[in-house]
Formats: C-alpha cells, sequence, structure tokens
C-alpha cells in the first residue's frame, strides 16, 4: 500500500491540472448542478487499508456502477441460468442497440447496457420482497455501511425525463423478457440508480470482486471465486458502453463507469481504486478519471495484462 | 509446470471423449480435407518448459491467429499511431461489419476482424520491400524456427473463392483507409492466413506476449512491455469475434482463434497454452478447444481475474 | 361501372375457392376471433355508383386504414409544416425501423408506418378539444355516415399488449417529437385503429382521394386537389409496409391495408374498391385481398401507370 | 401539345433564374468537367410530337438513367423469373443499403439501386453475345437513332475510382448472385452508364413506357402493356433512390434519375419529358430538375394521382 500513496497523490495533482475537456451529464436536472471541479481518488487494498486524496469522502451519484451490484444479487439468486436471459457480450456502438435487442430477440447483451439492467432489475423483482429496501439491505451488509441510501430527488428526476429507458423496457417486455409491471421495473432501476456513495465507499463495497476470500461482517460468501471472476470478465469487456476496448487498451483493469462521473476499478487480489470527476468524454465516461488510472496502471506496472 | 501436466492430460482424456457438435470449415477447399479427429494441446511457459498432449506436433493452418503476429510488427512500425488507422473497440455481431464500417468513415473496429486485418497488411505492406519474405522471416526469428511457412495451396484456396474479402478490401479503400492496390494487399493477407505451425509452435511463437522480458535469440526485443499489455488487452477483448465476450467469461484469458481450429491463449507472465480441435461452433471458435480451456483454467484457478 | 361488375363477380369467385394460405392476426385476441371465411369486395364509383359481392356489408376492424383519415385531418390542420414532423418516404424493411428511426432523430420515414401514425395523433390531439369524438365527427361527415363508430373492445385489446407501440412513443418523445402525453398519444392511437367499417362503408368514406371535386354532405372541401394527389402519392409509395413496391408492382393503385384483412385501393378520377379478407400473407397485407386488385387491375387494365 | 409548349417555357425560365443550391458530381473526374449552367428539357408526346427549350439538343452522361434501359432488356430474357434475383421494394436509406443486401442475402431490394442494376447486368452477360455491342444495337433500335454511343473516357474514369461498386459486386458475388467474373461484369455495368443523349433523345427513347402501342421502327414490341406498366410501378416507388417518395409526392410521375444530372419522366399515355441540370441536391438528383418536373405537374395537373 504504501507504495502506492505517492504514485496515486502525484498523478492526482497532475491530473488536477489538466484542462477538462469533459462536459457534465445534463440529462438529469439533479446530476448538473453537481461542480465539475470535484476530483477524488480512493484505492482500498484487500488488507482493507485506504487511501484518498481531493474529494474522496463525498458522496455522489453512483449511476451505472450500481449495474455490478443488482447484477451480483442476481447473480446470486439465479446463477448460471441468469444467462439465459441477458447474454455477456460487448455491444459495439450505442446505436446499433436497438437494432441488435430485435436481432437477439430481446436478450440484451450483458447486464452493463441500460437494456441488460433492466431485465436485472426485472429478476430482482420477481425474488425481492421490497425491491427497494431488500437491495438497499443488500448493499449495506456488502460494505458494513448502514448510512448508504438512495437519493429520491435523482430517482425522481429520471423518471419525469427518461423517455428511453421506458421505450427499452417497453420493447423488451414486448419480447417476454420482462416478467414484471413495466413501471415496477423502472421505478425500481431509477432507485437503484440513484444510490450515493463516496469514492471511499465505493472502493469498499467492491473489495468482493477483488478479495477471493471475501467474506461480508455477516460472515456471508458474496459469489464463489468462479462467479466473481465471470462479473470481472463481464467488467473488462463490457464495463465502459462503446468504450471497453478502449478502456481495457488504456487501463488493463476490470472497471465500471457511471454518468455521475465515477469510475471503479479491480485489481483481482490487490485493490479496488475508485476516481470520481464528474466532467464526460463524448462516450459518457469521466474524462480525468480514464486519464488518472491510465497513468497509474502505467505507472505501477499494474494492468492484468 | 510440472503441476500442470497431469491436470492437461486429464482434461485432454476428458475432452477427448466428449461428442464434438462443432463443424469444420469448408469455405476454403482446403481446410475442409483436414480430419476433424485431431486434437492437440501444448503449453509453453516463459522459462520455456513445454508439455504437449495429444496431436500437439503437428503443423496446421493457423488462419486468423496470424493477425496477433501481423499487427505486432505494424505496432513495432507504427507505434501509437496506429490507432488512427485501426480502433480497438469489440466489434458487435458480425452483422453489423459492414454497417459498422460505413459509420466508422472505413476505421476498422479492431485489428482482428478481417477489415481491420486487412487495414495491418496494408500498413505493412507500406513498409517492408519484400512483404511475404520478410513478414515470414519476422516470424521465425519471432520464434527461433526456421521451418515455419506459408502453405501455397491454402493461401491460392482463399484467393479463389475470397469475395467477401475482395468486397471488404475494396470498400475500405473507397474511404481511403487502404493505401496499397487492393489485390496486393489481398494476395499479402491470404498468405499469412496460410501460415502453418502446430500446437508446440504456436505457444513458442506467442511466448512475447506472456514473458515481459521476452527477447528473440538474435537479442532484439519485440515489444515494450506496455505495448505488449495492450496487445493482450485487444485479444481478450476482440479475440473471437462475437464471442469475445463469451471466452473472457469461460475461459478469462486473452487469446485468439482461427478457423483452421486453433485457439492461442496467454497468461501473462506465466505460460502460452494452445488447443487445436478442427471442429467449430456456430460462432466459428474450436468447440472442444474452448471446452478445454474453460476446465482449464477453472480447474487451475488460473483467470487473469 | 356495369363492366366492371361481371369482372368483380368473376375473380371473386375465382379466389375465393383459391387455397388461403395467409394466417389471421392474432397479437389482438379481439381480431382473432374474427371467421377466417369472411370475404367481401365493394367498388363505388365517383358518380356514387356501388357494387358489392360476398361479405361486403359486413363490418371489419380497419385498423391501419384508419391511418389515411387521421393523416388526412391533420393534413388539413397543419398543411405543409406537417412535413416538418413526419417524411413521406418508404420506410425499407420493418426491422430497421427504429434504427432509422434513430437515424432520423426521432422524425418517421412515413406516417402509414406506427410512428409515423402516432406522430399524426400527437398532432391532432394538440388541434382537437375532444380528440376522440372530434376526430369520429370526422369521419362521419366524411362518409355521411353517423353509424361509424369505435370498437372500444378492440381499442382495449390493443392498450394491454401493445408494448411495442408504448416503446415507439415514449423513443419518439425522447426526440422531442411527441409534445402531448404519451399515455394520452397512445389511447387516441389504439382508439382510431379501432374503428369499424364494411368494405361498403370504406368505398365511400374514401371517395375524397378518388374524385377531385368531392365534397361532403355539408358541403365542405376535404382536401385541395393538389393535397390529395399527394395522399394519394404517399399511399403508392408507402401503404403496404415493406410489400408497398410489390404492391405497386401487382396492383398498380394508391392503397392502404390494415391487418383486420381490409385493403383500400383508389383510382383516381374513376373509383375507390376494397377487398376483405382477414388471412394475412407474411408481410402483414390481406392474402386474397391482394390476390383479387393484382388479378381485376390486370383484367380491367385500369392501373395508374 | 400546343398546351403544354407555353407552360413548359414558362416554367423553364422561371426555374432557369432560381438560385441553384445543388452540386455537380465530382466523384468520376470526367463529369465534373461538365458546365452546371446547362438547363434543357424536352417532352415527347406519344404521337411523337417533340419539343424543347434550352441545352434540350445537347448529349450527357445518361449514368444511372440507362438502368430503366438494362432492366428492359433483362426483363424481356427472363420474364417473371427476373425477380428471384432482384426484388421491386424501395431501399431505405442509403446508409442501410449494405445491411439490407446482407439481410435478404444477396438479392437486391431493386433494379435501381447500383447492387441491384449489377445483377441485371450480369444477366445479360449470360444471355448476349457482345454484351456491350448488342446492348447499344437495342438502345440504337428503340430510339430508332443510330448516333447513340458510350463515351469511352467516362467508362474508364468510372473504372479507376469505382471502389464501391466493386466492393458491391464481390459482396453479391459471395451470396452467389452475380454468375459472371466480376471484372466482366463491372466493365459492362461503367459502359451502360457511360451512355450519352440529349433531352431530345431521352424522350424519345422512352417512349415505349409511356405509350401501350409502342413498337420500334423495325416493327418490335418492347414489352408486353402489363410488363410496361410495372417497370412504370418499380420506377414510381424505386426511381430516386431514398428520395422516391418525395419525388412521387412532388411530382407524381414514375421516373428516373441519374448523376449526370438527367430526369426522365413518364406520363402513361401521355408524354415523356426530360430536364437536365448538373446541379444535384444532397440525395443525388438534379435540383433545378425536381424543381421544374414540381412546378409543371402542379400547374399542368398532370401527375398519375
Amino acid at each position: 500500500m504504501e507504495n502506492y500513496k505517492k504514485i496515486i497523490e502525484d498523478i492526482y495533482f497532475e491530473v488536477k491540472n489538466v484542462n477538462d475537456i469533459g462536459k457534465v451529464a445534463n440529462y438529469i436536472p439533479e446530476l448538473a448542478t453537481v461542480s465539475s471541479d470535484n476530483f477524488g481518488v480512493n484505492m482500498t487494498s484487500i488488507k482493507k487499508e485506504s487511501f484518498g486524496v481531493g474529494n474522496f469522502d463525498k458522496k455522489f451519484s453512483i449511476q451505472s456502477i450500481s449495474k455490478v451490484l443488482s447484477l451480483t444479487l442476481a447473480y446470486r439468486f439465479e446463477g448460471a441460468k441468469l444467462w439465459n436471459r441477458v447474454d455477456v457480450e460487448p455491444s459495439g456502438n450505442p446505436f446499433n442497440s436497438l437494432l441488435q435487442l430485435e436481432a437477439d430477440l430481446g436478450k440484451p447483451r450483458n447486464p452493463f447496457i441500460n437494456a441488460g439492467a433492466l431485465v436485472i432489475c426485472d429478476i430482482l423483482i420477481s425474488h425481492l420482497k421490497n425491491p427497494k429496501e431488500d437491495f438497499l439491505a443488500f448493499c449495506r451488509e456488502l460494505s458494513n455501511n448502514p448510512t448508504l441510501s438512495y437519493n429520491e430527488k435523482v430517482a425522481q428526476s429520471e423518471k419525469i425525463s427518461g423517455f428511453r429507458n421506458i421505450a427499452l423496457c417497453n420493447f423488451i417486455k414486448s419480447f417476454g423478457n420482462i416478467k414484471n409491471n413495466v413501471e415496477t421495473v423502472l421505478d425500481f432501476y431509477f432507485y437503484t440508480c440513484s444510490l450515493e456513495m463516496s469514492c471511499k465507499e465505493l472502493s469498499e463495497i467492491f473489495l468482493f470482486l477483488a478479495d477471493d476470500n471475501f467474506t461480508t461482517h455477516k460472515g456471508n460468501k458474496v459469489l464463489t471465486m468462479s462467479r466473481a471472476k465471470r462479473v470481472n470478465a463481464i467488467l473488462l469487456t463490457c464495463g465502459f458502453y462503446d468504450e471497453s476496448g478502449e478502456f481495457a487498451f488504456r487501463v488493463g483493469l476490470p472497471g465500471k463507469s457511471g454518468v455521475g462521473g465515477g469510475i471503479v476499478a479491480i485489481h483481482p487480489d490487490k485493490y479496488c481504486i475508485v476516481v470520481w470527476s464528474p466532467k464526460l468524454n463524448k462516450k459518457g465516461n469521466s474524462y480525468k478519471g480514464m486519464l488518472f488510472l491510465e497513468k497509474f496502471t502505467t505507472k505501477t506496472a499494474s494492468s492484468i495484462f
């Protein structure tokens, strides 16, 4: 850990001064109000040593990063059967997504595009008594952090303008791959996206993907080693929309981004590192986040490749 | 190495008896003549310890696996400039490929789809005096193996029926991303695909991607560590056409397949393992090859994730 | 007219005995209950002479044929401005429709695909005080037929299973090309589709497209001659989904089909002819309806070409 | 005829002064050299009365207009069998063309997109002893005009830069829908496109589509009435690429355009009218040509609708 601290700090200050050519997401009014100056990094090792710089302790909207958490819970419930309803292939460019969904008869390409995450939410609703409460409880146990919560305003904000997600969910339902009521699925989905965490909290909650022997504070195993590895594999091939190849190429770690500007990256058997900077590049991933992580894995030679 | 031998042998005999639901590639007459009973495995560690089972020593047509070798040579010549002419993103399903090429104005999604490999061959032609001879010399040095050679019959066989590749190459040329004569590019491309190697030879020639400190017998470095890692990243996200996600998910190693039935997989810092079995699944990858590797990385817990 | 009667009768009985390889639409439960034996034809000349055979007087669900009526009313309200929100181009195969909608930024290819009809309904809602009542009144005036009405059961039936239309409407709204509430638009759209008419009634209501001098019984002009011709042009190029070219080629008249099995065809300056037979071919158009009309225009040499 | 002359002249001078926002086609060097000031109109009635204005007597490259002539000859040879190899549906937007060709397994959507015209040329080569000479002889007989000829320079010019057409032809061949040698097909295709005619000559050669009783000066019938009507139907739905709907909507006549700036339009049983103005709109059709014809059919109320 010690040797990483200095490197993290150096790169943090180097990247902080870079001219940020990205743009804050504005399709959800609530997200547009976040100051674009925020910049934080936090690493937590599998020994639970933690180190943060900048706004590492400030909560932000994790958005699509929540898709990894909902996938994890659905995988626990369904096991390998899960892959009958959602595939594990990268999706190519976004502009093909609806066409692909049609060609694939309503089976989304992977659980990290919106179509896939909606199917995952549908599956969770079929398993959970009180989906929102139960999912939150799962997240809290995962990170031993009872303060985690949804941001109601963000959830409502997405609901009002989420015509594309409504379209998507109805389209999948027309193929029979959404079993519950569309409104219920969308409501739950928007809540999962509205989860708020800091870099520190995110780097802690994702340790279960870095540490083969991870158990929650209650002593529960989250995923078998084999399944955790598989989730990491999907993260690597599909975690950054149509920039997944680029992230693997430049950073070389499994990871997931959200439009709130957060990026989680995992080095199996070593650590979880999280960066937050709200301005996004054209593909919708944090500009400074990607830059930081590229410099970090290059300097530490710690890509998985 | 010793501990791997027993596992390789056990899985080899287990998979040998599995009912092979795949089909031998028949679009090139010469490939259709290969007996589908062939089944070989060979692992070579970065310490150059080697172990093979079955038909590990019999040469076969490496086909698309050659795309990794041509990419490597082009990367040496061009460095990061290379990515102006070919991208590093997975391609989604094959049926979108021409559409994507049009949307991307002639820049192929990655160097491992045919479109990308044609652009790579075009680049090599611009750099090499005698493309076929020079490329073969590069491969021979890489593996310290002067016996490597093309199979003229296979090369000719592809030429005669390769209407789609001719179409593809002219289509890219219409965007200006092929600089040399289309016939010259295709001729060179078909030759590179016709290279023949055994599992053993393949597992040796690809050690440069497993070993950070690899140098050829002449003392030449092939790629910098950073670049070798990047090639591995592209292999992981794009090495198996639209089954790349599946291979990452099930096997968890960077790798590349060819329609001759070969699969190369690399464990960075450890080994290179090659399987050969001619019958292909629906996505065009060796059925038993994928099965063997999935069992192998599961039993040895040696995925990179 | 007299000379047509015999021809219509002859072809009617010839086609009646043809083995019908089509299938009744079953995606709306209410439509699936209609007997597939129904077969009716009715022609009305611009002199209002009328002649019918078979079940020409039995009401059926006109479904998409209503799109011509809603387009007509919207065209009256908006004039040429209408074409800013919906185009007049054939849509190619259905499987591209969502992709095209995305490429065209939410502007539907024409008013006769569902996307276009939804935009037309949205426009009508913006103009009408009581959309359902006012649209029905318009249809009644057009045909001087106060008995025309919606079928509530069919409208409800579509609502329950219309996930694709909900998807479509939300998708268009995400581009800003639906101004009213999505539920309101869909509700109105489903009602317009549920209109019921007989062959005779349909051949009367569409006379305004055949007769340049048509005025309603109240003395109102429906469309200027130039606009009526333009509606006919769109019918010819876009009236039969991806079988529009085939209908123009085989029948040679502007026309419109519905999944209820009805087909309306118009010979400018002469007549309107309507056929009803519920079994549909693979493209969703009445099998016997197309067959009848092809034989009819061939025998009477009355295509517009 | 007399009543048309004044109208043609009036509109000619009105449109002549319109600011032409189009651009001359420059993808073939030879076409780019034509002066954009050229503007001619010629009408020939089925009674062979002819009237021209402006550069009506100057030859230009008819380009894609030749596709109607090659289709006609192929239709004579093959009859209805022809439609097994090429369809009669509009193609939607150009950007889908390759995708559609793949989805349709190599059967082009219609004979007026390049893919379809290449298949038509392939069919002609299978029937003709000396394709170029025999096709030219057919055109000369059709118009009783022994001066018609190819422009060698234009044909060569297309050959050199026609990478997309080479791509297309090889792509179709990969599906087996090109029977002859690709080079032979392309060479013949480029020659047919290089035919040169004046507005007057074009309006004469296409009379066989306007006049049901047309016979050549040698007394030969060109197409049966039924087949001529069908060609007109395809012209109406497919004659202007993805602007076919627009042309039907604005002009209301079957017609065909070429990138040389010519447009042929046919009023069945009445006349053939041809306009030439080299500057093209964004969809590749003559800007002033479309404007002239829209004004002409509006003022004469002579659309077929």
